[in-house]
C-alpha cells in the first residue's frame, strides 16, 4: 500500500519567475517546506508549536530533479511523504504538480534531523515519534 | 557639506532577475540592508554585534523610487547615507546605481526603530547612539 | 463609498522569517504583488495574460509601513484597492493584517507604470483601461 | 591532479537567515549560481553572454548536504568546479565554506542541461564545449 500524502496548493508569485521565464530552480525547496510543514499539522500538532516546544527539523540533505518548468501564476500542488522515519532523522519525499493536469514537475527528497533549542542533535521525543508514525489524519480521505 | 556616505557593491545573481528580465523590485531593499550593515561596520561596530548585544533595529518605513532597472550580472553599488538620528529611530538613505556608470537605479529610504531584546521599542543605548554620530571612519577618504 | 477591495490569503512561510523571529521586511512586496495578481484576475482577465498581449505593469514606487510583524505559519490577508487610474500609471493600495483577527501589520501602496513589450513606456490600452475602471464582479459581494 | 576550481566570495546577507538563526537552506542553491557565473566568467566568457547568444543552462537534477550552518554577516567562500562535461549536460560540483577558516558548511552538485532560445535541449554548441573544456584561466594561479 502506497503511503500516504499529505496536499498543499500554491499560486506561482512574480517573484519566483527569474529570466528565464520559469521558477527559479531554488524556489522549489520552500514548496517542499510548505508541504512539510501542512503534513505535520495533519497528524494534529504544528512545527511551529515543535519549534516552541524545542525540537526542531533541520535540513541535512536535500535533493531535486526537475522535470519541466512551472510558470507564474500556474497553480501548482505539492504532495508530500514521510516516508522514513528512523530515531534522529525523518526523510520525506515530494511530488509538485500543476494542480489540475497532476503532471509532474520536480520531485525532491529531503532528509531532516532533530535538534533541540540549543541546535543539538537528539532524538526525536517519545511523544513526537508517536505522532509521526500514526497515519494522517484523513489523509486517505 | 553632504553628510559622507558608506558604499557597498554587489554582482545581481541570476535569481534576482523576474520573468520581465529585470531585477525584482522587491530584492533592493534586501540591497539596502546589505548597506547599512556596512555603513554600521565602518562606524567601528557590526550590527550582528548590536543584536547579540540587545539592540535591534527594525524596519518601520520605506520607501523606494525605481528610474531604472538592474539586470543580471551587472556590477551594483549601494550608496548609504544615516541622515536622521532620534532617541528611538534612524533614517537611512540609499542610492543604488550601476557600479561603473554611476547612472542611477533606485533611490531609497529606510526609517528604523530601536528594539530591546524582546523586541520592545526602547531609546539608542547611549553608546550606540554616540557611535552613530561620529562620521563613520574613512567615508570621506 | 469606500472602494471595493480584493482580498488573497496567504500562510507566512519559514523562509520567510529571519534572525529576528519574524517576517523579513522585504517578503511583504511579494505578497503585494499576489494582492495585484488578485485583483486584476477578479477584474477578469489576468496579469499573465496582459503580459503575453504586450502590456507591462512595472513598479515604479513602493512605499510601506510595517506596524506589527507578521509570525510563521500566520494567516494573513492582503485586501488590495486600486486608487487611481491615470493614461499611464495606476496607484494600487494594500492592507495586510491577520486573517483571523483582521489585526493590521503593514499598509502598503505602489504606482505603476504602463510598459510595452519592448519595455517602453506607453498609456494604457483602451480595453485595459476600461477593465480596470469597472468594479472588480464580486468584489461587493 | 585535482580539478581547478573557481572561487568567489560573499557576504550573508540578513534576509538570508530565517528563524532557526541560520541561512535558510534554499539560499545556498542562489549561491552555487554565483559559483557558476564566475567559473563561466573565468573561461573567458560570461553566462550572461551565452544567453544572449541562445544557449541556455537549465537546472536539471540539484543535491546539497548540509555540514554546518552559516550565519548572518559571516564571509562564504563558494568554490566551483566543473566536473563532467557530456554533449547536452554539465555538473558541477560545490564546495561551501567559511571564507577565513575554510571549516566546510554545504556540498553541493548540480546537473546542468543545455536548451537553447525557444527552451529546447540540444548540444552544447561547439564553441561552447571548446571553452568549457580548457582548464579555467588563471584558477591554478
Amino acid at each position: 500500500m502506497p503511503l500516504p500524502h499529505v496536499d498543499v496548493e500554491l499560486r506561482v508569485r512574480y517573484g519566483e519567475t527569474d529570466q528565464m521565464g520559469i521558477v527559479y530552480h531554488a524556489e522549489y525547496l520552500a514548496w517542499c517546506d510548505m508541504g512539510r510543514t501542512e503534513y505535520i499539522r495533519r497528524l494534529g500538532t504544528s512545527y511551529a508549536s515543535l519549534e516552541q516546544a524545542g525540537t526542531l527539523l533541520a535540513v541535512a540533505e536535500a535533493n531535486l530533479r526537475y522535470h519541466a518548468p512551472a510558470r507564474y501564476d500556474d497553480m501548482i500542488r505539492v504532495e508530500t511523504t514521510l516516508t522514513d522515519v528512523r530515531s534522529r532523522a525523518l526523510t520525506f519525499d515530494y511530488l509538485i504538480c500543476h494542480a489540475a493536469s497532476g503532471s509532474r514537475l520536480v520531485t525532491a527528497r529531503t532528509l531532516m534531523v532533530v535538534l533541540d533549542g540549543n541546535r543539538r542533535p537528539v532524538p526525536l521525543p517519545r511523544e513526537v515519534r508517536a505522532l509521526l508514525e500514526r497515519i494522517p489524519e484523513g489523509a486517505l480521505a
